[in-house]
């Protein structure tokens, strides 16, 4: 069990995933309930908000509302999302609120930067040279590279360790260029194509070339192998998970609608604690967190552990 | 990858336990337009009805009707399941299409035992000697032993491993006293408590003890963890796996209805088949066959899988 981290460090993304992904309209105060749910039972990190253009995104037309009413809780960091100038602007308003920093996004597929950016690969890269710069002129560190579609794309078929690396090779040179210190290194399985022996070889290939950086791996489970996935990383070391309670947020690019998207938060957090791998997390809390989720969006969330509940109280009941 | 065997063995169990616990009577034919769509996807063991008291289970009032009327297809091994002598004669009047063979069965956890069956070890044993002895005077062997509650149970918390090794050990005894020899020995986490590092584990505790019988891993998915626990299970060189197309048959002993029960068979052999291990199974066919049973239960199924769909469409079109 010597290569399991003694414990691991989650980014909660259901709120800022789920609310967007939703058809109907969520009210503000659902949206707040449940942050502050998710404050409470020992998470470290949840994103809240996405500040994006509210006529493509409807969903998010509240981000101010939803950033100003949640009750920040010590100890818990908070974010948002942004692709823009515009949105960066509106993130720092709230930047006594919001933990700011930017990221140097990339695609391992070049099929899918262009169906989803319209952008090639050195259009992309343009893209993210003036994202950087934007940045850094606003007093904004760009610390984080994130390689999208990373095992595998709806578009172009399975990615290759080999077009992962080179997806880094491309953000680290724009980060050396531009004077930026990477300390992370986000790998996406953006459409849920990854297995477990490919995550090992993913995770490997980018550690060997690139040790001081921590990797997030950011899993769906879209076929079902996600929390396999999360293993395989756990196995190799990697301590910081995305994930979003009840699995929240779907699948944008799945075939079939309804298809799970993140990993859910409770899987992963019952997965490591059972193995003896801390998180932190109050795994009842969570749970009471992701039934209000699923309250809130009115239908059934993919999690199975929301069907199958803890063992907690089996325990208890037992002792 | 070495310790990952080369190919693997799945029973699906989807017929037998799906329609044992859906509220509704399912049509005969539909039990048997599944039985036959699933032989068609290359499985290579199929489970195809409960010879139970209609009384207790009418959901397999029919199983004579069911065992009579699928169409057997070469190379796959149609079994059933009993646990009494009327069930075995039962059983016995289609042994020209059904493998028959015996099984001990214990319980790692006597409480469940005992809730379960009414019974404590001792008469668990008292009642397995009997068992033994009504197939060997109907010339029928038995060579498996099959664990319940192999990790936990939800009467009396945790199971460990010495207890699981402790069960097998009374199986095993009860065997040698009755002249019957052992090839498989069957884990069973029946209510959802493995984990990944304890499947490890009592896997390697049983093995090292009995080198010889196959081991094999049937798995709930109750809490999310399934298929990690399968991964598990792989890397330790099991070969061996039941499965439920669509995760058919959700969790008796779950606390809250709609949780999943059985792995779904399409999750593992897409993990597998991901991985280079195969399964001798046509993924899409099976998918085809997990839709269908969605239709005849007439409700959602657990899959994440039969929700996000294969690869092998995108593939093709990315080529």
């Amino acid at each position: 069990m010597s290569d399991y981290p003694a414990s691991i460090d989650i980014m909660e993304e259901g709120p800022r995933e789920g609310f967007q992904i939703e058809p109907g309209p969520i009210p503000t105060a659902d949206k707040i309930a449940l942050i502050d749910a998710l404050s409470a039972t020992g998470v470290q990190r949840i994103q809240v908000a996405s500040f994006v253009n509210p006529k493509l995104v409807p969903g998010w037309a509240d981000a101010e509302a939803v950033v100003a009413g949640f009750t920040p809780r010590a100890g818990v960091t908070y974010g948002a999302l942004w692709f823009n100038p515009r949105g960066l602007e509106r993130t720092l308003a709230f930047k006594d609120r919001l933990s700011v920093a930017g990221s140097i996004t990339v695609s391992a597929s070049e099929a899918f930067s262009k169906q989803n950016l319209n952008r090639d690969r050195p259009a992309q890269l343009d893209a993210m040279r003036s994202h950087v710069t934007e940045h850094l002129a606003r007093g904004v560190a760009v610390n984080r590279v994130s390689v999208q579609a990373a095992f595998g794309c709806n578009f172009s078929g399975t990615v290759t360790t080999e077009q992962t690396v080179a997806a880094v090779v491309d953000a680290m040179a724009l980060a050396a260029e531009t004077g930026c210190a990477i300390t992370r290194i986000s790998i996406a399985d953006s459409m849920g194509w990854a297995n477990p022996a490919q995550v090992e070889r993913v995770v490997g290939a980018v550690r060997s070339r690139w040790p001081e950086p921590a990797i997030t791996l950011h899993l769906h489970d879209t076929r079902g192998l996600g929390i396999a996935c999360a293993l395989a990383g756990l196995r190799m070391g990697v301590r910081n998970f995305d994930a979003a309670v009840g699995g929240l947020g779907g699948c944008p690019f799945a075939r079939h609608p309804g298809a799970p998207g993140n990993i859910a938060t409770e899987e992963l957090v019952f997965l490591c604690e059972e193995m003896g791998i801390a998180t932190g997390i109050d795994l009842e809390a969570l749970l009471e967190a992701s039934a209000l989720a699923e309250r809130i969006v009115g239908h059934r969330l993919p999690s199975a552990m929301l069907r199958g509940g803890g063992l907690a109280a089996h325990r208890v009941k037992a002792a």
